[in-house]
């Protein structure tokens, strides 16, 4: 998993990164670096060392390491995040036209055949352009796709069989790797296949939307949903690579662009209160499309998702903080039916119903509400469920949750300054019967 | 995973097994024993250790396990069989009445929620004496059930959708267990739901078939059956343990029994030589179920079994020698439809194939033929596949074997004294042809 050149180089964080709001240079400052993160740490949900310093203060181990690849003229070299899961550690590409650099793909295919699994919106967009640079200067490669309907009312197992037939008509074997060429719903999908084909084959993931870029691509989760809810039935599997063109955002729709901002302001509320306070400042930028500032905000967001994934793999405890608001927003999903709502907008009311409840609990002050709620503002998400939601449709889909154990639903909420969370199935009932009926009409 | 009450002593297998054909004292030497086969071991295909000496001479590490176990008139002390895989190791305990020990099952009960998998056939003969065993003295535990229909040929994602079904119905959760209690078709079809339901639970292998507790139950292999091959959707997914009731062969049909047979034959075939000659001298035995003959067979079986997995958990080489006479066996069963002939009957087929085209290669000589041809007919296993197979019909199946790597079948195949095989692409293609041409009519 090294790069082919690599120059090492001890630095703390702080060399790096001094101001909150850097994103502007970040280009400048993070190319060639490789941000690593030890899973030996000790797992901390509450307060989490990130979100309690300032990022001043911070002192992560860095290395930085130069990258030979092929000259674009639109090209950068690409900033690599770690993901370190021993010998499933991988590493994830962040930059400007890294679909045209096909050594950064090509090192990572094992075998010669991969199969493409994308849908109808993003393959007449980037499946020649993805096929071109796994095959450029590659010829022993092949190269078969499967195009799905686009939308996450398609997640699910009859679509699954789609990728299977493919796979199996096409005669691929165990040496063949499957890319995920498309957003969150196609990185699922495509994961699980890959997990699930003859009993496992490599996969790659390309994710083309934000959410998929600052969370879905990364860190193994993969899966389907079931008619009685999302994400029921999958498997971790870890990818060989994630590689975030960002240069594909320039074709995502706005409302799918702001969508992918939920996770982003996750990840400031729960663990990395500088970033919050960067997000605060930025958020205009990162609606204007700012390319530096959504620089920043993927590279930022996928070293979150890395850090908290090499210390809880499987989610025994700190990755279930990964959901805040998603208890919530699966309701809202399922409950409203997929297609109405995108993921992003359902996690947004979501995380306005935690920190309520949080808040309700006492456990955090009425500052945090209302920076939560302007932040959700800027970035245009709701701030409410749909209409139609009753209690009743919350606390069904509520039951059937991953985070139930015995009976008791967890749940991820505020607790203390900015930044801090815990994952508790210890706290007042009546404080989430009392937020469920303030956003509920019946 | 440790037992309750655990004594250690090391001894060289010599001490315990003196004689080729030992089996009818098996209980009394190997009751209360441990084996542990360490996973550090080198992998070797040719010539493997164990089957190029003779017992008397291997040194395998031994502990004594003294289990506290709940006293029944019809219960034996069982004899555990540990596979060893760091943290994913499991015991499986193999007896006389084991379901009639309560605490065997529920000391592997983490949660408060159980689900059996089972069958139609099976369903009426135990299920009620497993919901027994899982819930008396044990009030916390709810148990749920599924039956699905009994046949390779419901081994499907429609039949699987089931399990889920009924998982998310009954409001199942991460801490929930799921426990396969039938032949290998459920036991493949629950393990593949546990790895997969809410991206992993925990489960428990009962196999009541010879098939499933000399060979399916053991190492993790899950997954189902697509319309174009066998077990090409699955996962390598390890169960907590294999409880393995010996008494439950007793309502076994006498074809199935035989089926069972096929696998056990196969070990002695690629690895363990002094474990072919018992067999040949006590098929008899086994074929009038002698329990003795039985106990050791599946005891000896589990040991090879747990080696092997012990070694190479996820195939990477030594594992597929375990499919001796599967891939023509597969094809078997995927041409001529679920149903006609057993597992066991199309491997028992393919396993002569198998031996005359490493005969025909020059690899074995004329004797072993002939050894294979006398017990499997002993065995009353068919000793060539059905007269509808065409030459065409076995490439077409063949072509999308797991075993395939970039466009080069690989077989395991015979090569050297009895006991001694290889997983190899690197044969003369007409020695296939030419078996394939004397097996089939066209």
């Amino acid at each position: 998993m090294a790069s082919p050149a690599t120059t090492t180089a001890n630095a703390s964080y702080s060399t790096l990164c001094t101001k909150h709001n850097l994103a502007l240079s970040t280009n400048h400052h993070f190319h060639n670096n490789t941000l690593r993160f030890p899973s030996q740490n000790p797992v901390q949900i509450r307060p989490l060392s990130l979100s309690s310093s300032p990022p001043a203060k911070l002192s992560v181990k860095v290395s930085a390491a130069v990258m030979e690849t092929s000259k674009s003229s639109s090209s950068s070299v690409p900033t690599i995040v770690d993901v370190d899961l021993g010998d499933r550690s991988y590493p994830i590409y962040i930059g400007s036209g890294l679909l045209n650099q096909p050594d950064l793909l090509q090192r990572h295919i094992h075998g010669k055949r991969v199969l493409v699994v994308t849908n109808t919106t993003v393959a007449p967009l980037y499946l020649d352009k993805v096929v071109n640079a796994l095959t450029v200067g590659n010829p022993n490669v092949t190269v078969e796709n499967v195009i799905l309907p686009d939308g996450e009312k398609y997640k699910d197992m009859d679509t699954l069989m789609k990728v299977f037939d493919k796979a199996i008509e096409s005669r691929l074997d165990r040496r063949c790797t499957f890319v995920a060429l498309g957003g969150g719903v196609i990185g699922d999908m495509c994961g699980y296949a890959a997990a699930s084909f003859l009993r496992g084959v490599n996969f790659i993931q390309i994710p083309t939307t934000v959410m998929a870029q600052v969370d879905s691509s990364v860190g193994g989760k993969t899966g389907i949903n079931h008619r009685l809810g999302k994400n029921l039935i999958g498997a971790f599997y870890q990818p060989q690579c994630v590689l975030i063109d960002t240069d594909t955002l320039n074709t995502l729709p706005d409302r799918e662009l702001a969508s992918g901002l939920a996770e982003v302001i996750k990840y400031g509320l729960i663990r990395d209160a500088p970033f919050f306070e960067w997000q605060e400042k930025n958020m205009q930028a990162l609606m204007s499309r700012d390319p530096d500032a959504f620089a920043y905000a993927i590279k930022r967001s996928c070293e979150n998702k890395a850090e908290v994934v090499s210390q809880d793999e499987k989610e025994s405890g700190l990755r279930a903080t990964l959901n805040l608001g998603h208890t919530f927003g699966h309701a809202i999903e399922t409950s409203y039916g997929y297609g109405h709502w995108l993921h992003g907008e359902a996690v947004a009311a979501g995380t306005v119903m935690a920190v309520d409840m949080s808040y309700r609990l006492g456990w955090i002050d009425e500052s945090i509400v209302e920076r939560v709620h302007n932040i959700l503002k800027q970035a245009k998400l709701p701030n409410t469920p749909p209409e139609m939601m009753t209690v009743d449709m919350f606390k069904s889909v509520m039951a059937v949750d991953k985070k139930v154990a015995d009976g008791l639903l967890r749940l991820i909420l505020l607790k203390g300054p900015l930044g801090s969370c815990v994952f508790t199935g210890d706290y007042d009932r009546k404080a989430l019967d009392e937020t469920l009926h303030a956003f509920c009409k019946s």
